[in-house]
């Protein structure tokens, strides 16, 4: 239930576009209880003038491969599980494509279930009927 | 109060993409309790390959018509209100411009009426003055 | 801790566009208790038809040099001090780069300051560890 926005200056491959939004996947499956097939993301590349960073604000130094990732998600996690997946979230990065860890930000914005819809016009996770006839359990 | 990111891939005509911002802010005056003139809308166009989604998870077969909406609203709803505006967004874009149900996701993040400000370095829906001078009631 | 998109139409010169994010942060330095070095700033240069805005709603008459700024902010702030932020953004912007304050739409979020990842796949503010060795207090 999280959907991301991945924010990066133009000019990488398509493959190295790809690997980063596939290891932020990774980890959020492995750490952040996000089921597989639950992957939502948007990838915005920029003008360098348009990605503005402070250089060494509490990690660093940056360079221009800083990335910047929004994560909004369905519903609230522990603490222990967001530092779990930062750590994993920079350790596969920095595995592939090769993104030093201080070039990645994460910032984390924690919504409701019931303010999710992800088709068909009905809030999924919010609705007893869908739920039981899928027979999901409700994420609330 | 709301405003709105509307995210798809690149290529549709002008007229298609103000068609799903039309019909979009039709759904939230019609069932969110937003005033007609309360609009505020963006729209990101992306690469197939900038805009990431799984093909069936909760809904689907999704296509490239996918659409994702993040909303941030000014103040909480009920969750009666949601399931009504989810399901009016999806009925205006199914009639026009023809988009299935199955391609609308949408996401809503709740904020304050004070974190709020419309222009002229003021939080309109916080200011007593403002709301007195204007006969306003407060959004809060 | 925050982060801010600014969302513009394209066509303003890069200087413009600069002079904007510069604004922006002295007003957080200033009234938001933003530390200087703490800036991470996201710029979306639209085409018009993807800027959709009211030209009057609460504030305006606004202009083709409407901008609309989303703050993720990393913890609470008080009322008062969002009130004195808003005045002092429109009051920078307005002296540099002239932007008349009715076109200064801004809507702000708040998280958690263990939300945050600056890079290092560590949260700093949420770790005992790395205030301790960096001597810094937790914004919590």
């Amino acid at each position: 239930m999280p959907f991301i926005r991945i924010s990066m200056i133009r000019g990488k491959s398509e493959s190295y576009v790809q690997a980063i939004a596939d290891g932020l996947h990774r980890a959020l499956v492995a750490e952040y209880d996000v089921p597989e097939h639950d992957r939502f993301q948007i990838v915005h590349q920029h003008a360098p003038e348009e990605l503005i960073f402070d250089p060494s604000y509490l990690a660093g130094p940056r360079t221009q491969d800083f990335i910047l990732v929004a994560i909004t998600a369905g519903r609230p996690r522990t603490p222990e599980m967001r530092r779990a997946f930062f750590h994993r979230a920079a350790e596969e990065l920095q595995r592939h494509p090769g993104l030093a860890p201080k070039n990645l930000m994460i910032v984390i914005n924690t919504t409701q279930s019931n303010e999710w819809s992800f088709g068909d016009g009905i809030a999924q996770m919010a609705s007893a009927d869908w739920l039981a006839a899928t027979g999901m359990a409700s994420d609330e």
